[in-house]
């Protein structure tokens, strides 16, 4: 369960109800991280039994000017070390967007490849890998100029697969109909190294950050995308990463229950019995996960 | 000019501006021309001197509902027959997005190939050629479920380059980095059948509809664009097209004054001496467009 999805919720409230509906692991982000202190948020999660599944996020490589760009690889090497800190293997990127003024994408995502190549060497020395994320194309401008996960591939695979990989978020690639054949690529080459779910839904809200819906509320053929997953190998978590002020405004336990169920339902491999009209109970969703919450 | 750009112009408004700013054709949109009467529109704009670039729009063939797509394709052999009338060559198809509770993309598209399999002859017999535009993904699922120029060739080149092309309209392609290879694919095949312009600005409004933004004023390489589509060939008119509550506010003469102006300054092929800070006069853009208003 990514941290954002439940933003209500402080960190011994979210690991205390992920333990108690049988949810395996927590994808965090670095300002309440760095709130509670990584240190004793890695020993709160550890001491729940959960795995931090990764850190959000590094990233913002774009700017134009040096020292601009220099602080972005400082602040990265930070954010190394504290997904190191937490145990986690992945650190999300964000690559950033078009400078103020600049039209030039292809130039943006050079200085993207000239940070990971100052990063990927630190981060695989900590057992760290870099996450290319790529964003929703409405997002190119102002947010992120990696808008594929075949853009995404071209960057990351110019380096070790243990140091970059990519984050398929079924927000951002389910309406390109080349991601089936880059998340096979993906898996092919070591590359996936996350897999994010939301649901795709309209109107969009202005500035369309936080117009995410829950599982099943939207467009996203969520099923088969992790089947897609799957099929390329892909064995590690799977998060739930909504940003949605709806979400955010009602009970976080209530949001979180939710939210197992309409993974059984949506996006599980199988439904042990239960129907679209069916509510899925913790016990599903912990003997999906192998484990008891 | 695109009527939307001015919507605020009436039709006989419209081209008597167009005329006098040297603006050579007008893209028109079904209902205002419904409104004014076809033949009324055609003759209005031809006693002006002007031509027709483009109708808008056909299209919304995805419906899952027989009779519904029925309607659609009876209403898109009555937009063929109103380009006809107008004496255009090109009719915009907006393709249309998702069934509600749909999420099956390749479902949707293969639906769009079967209406036009059923009117791609009817209009090549009325001189019309159905011209798919790709929407910007951010519109694939309530809108056009073709989100890239590459799936809109694959589509249009099921059929006759004279009777299926494609739209090239910056705002929805601009952020692709495969979007240049298309391109040179569609003018390749005979394909271009439209090239329009809008500027891409954050952020973007709820429904995210009217955001478009006046050339010069976003993220868009729109000169850039502008030589791939002359570099593969394109001579057919460049529309611009800007949906935005913006410039609907102002005095519609005004508006069209100031886009002339950007054209010149961020899209035309020679800058006659304009500089970005000079402003380009009507007879710059009329000496462009080689034909005097």
């Amino acid at each position: 369960m990514n941290q954002q999805t439940v933003r209500q919720l402080a960190l011994p409230e979210l690991t205390a109800a992920c333990v108690k509906l049988g949810i395996t692991g927590v994808g965090l982000w670095r300002q309440p991280v760095q709130d509670y202190g990584p240190s004793a948020t890695a020993r709160l999660v550890r001491d729940a039994g959960l795995t931090v599944t990764s850190l959000c996020r590094g990233g913002f490589f774009t700017a134009l000017d040096p020292g601009e760009r220099r602080r972005a690889v400082d602040d990265n090497r930070a954010a190394i070390d504290e997904a190191a800190t937490l145990g986690t293997a992945t650190l999300v990127l964000v690559s950033g967007g078009l400078p103020d003024g600049s039209r030039d994408l292809t130039g943006a995502r050079e200085r993207i490849a000239d940070a990971l190549a100052e990063l990927a060497p630190y981060a695989g020395e900590r057992g760290v890998r870099l996450a290319i994320e790529p964003l929703h194309p409405m997002f190119a401008s102002d947010r992120c100029v990696v808008s594929t996960l075949a853009q995404a591939l071209d960057l990351a695979e110019r380096f070790p697969p243990e140091q970059v990989g990519v984050v398929v978020d079924t927000y951002h690639v389910w309406w390109d109909d080349r991601a089936p054949e880059a998340i096979a690529r993906a898996g092919a080459g070591g590359r996936l190294a996350a897999f994010q779910l939301a649901d795709w839904v309209t109107p969009l809200p202005e500035g369309v950050l936080l117009g995410r819906g829950q599982l099943g509320d939207g467009a996203v053929d969520l099923r088969g995308l992790r089947e897609l997953v799957d099929a390329a190998g892909y064995e590690g978590p799977i998060e739930v990463e909504i940003f949605s002020p709806a979400l955010w405004a009602r009970d976080g336990v209530e949001v979180l229950t939710e939210t197992v169920d309409r993974y059984l339902r949506h996006v599980a491999a199988e439904c042990h019995g239960a129907s679209e009209g069916d509510h899925a109970t913790e016990g599903h969703f912990a003997s999906e996960g192998g484990e008891e919450g």
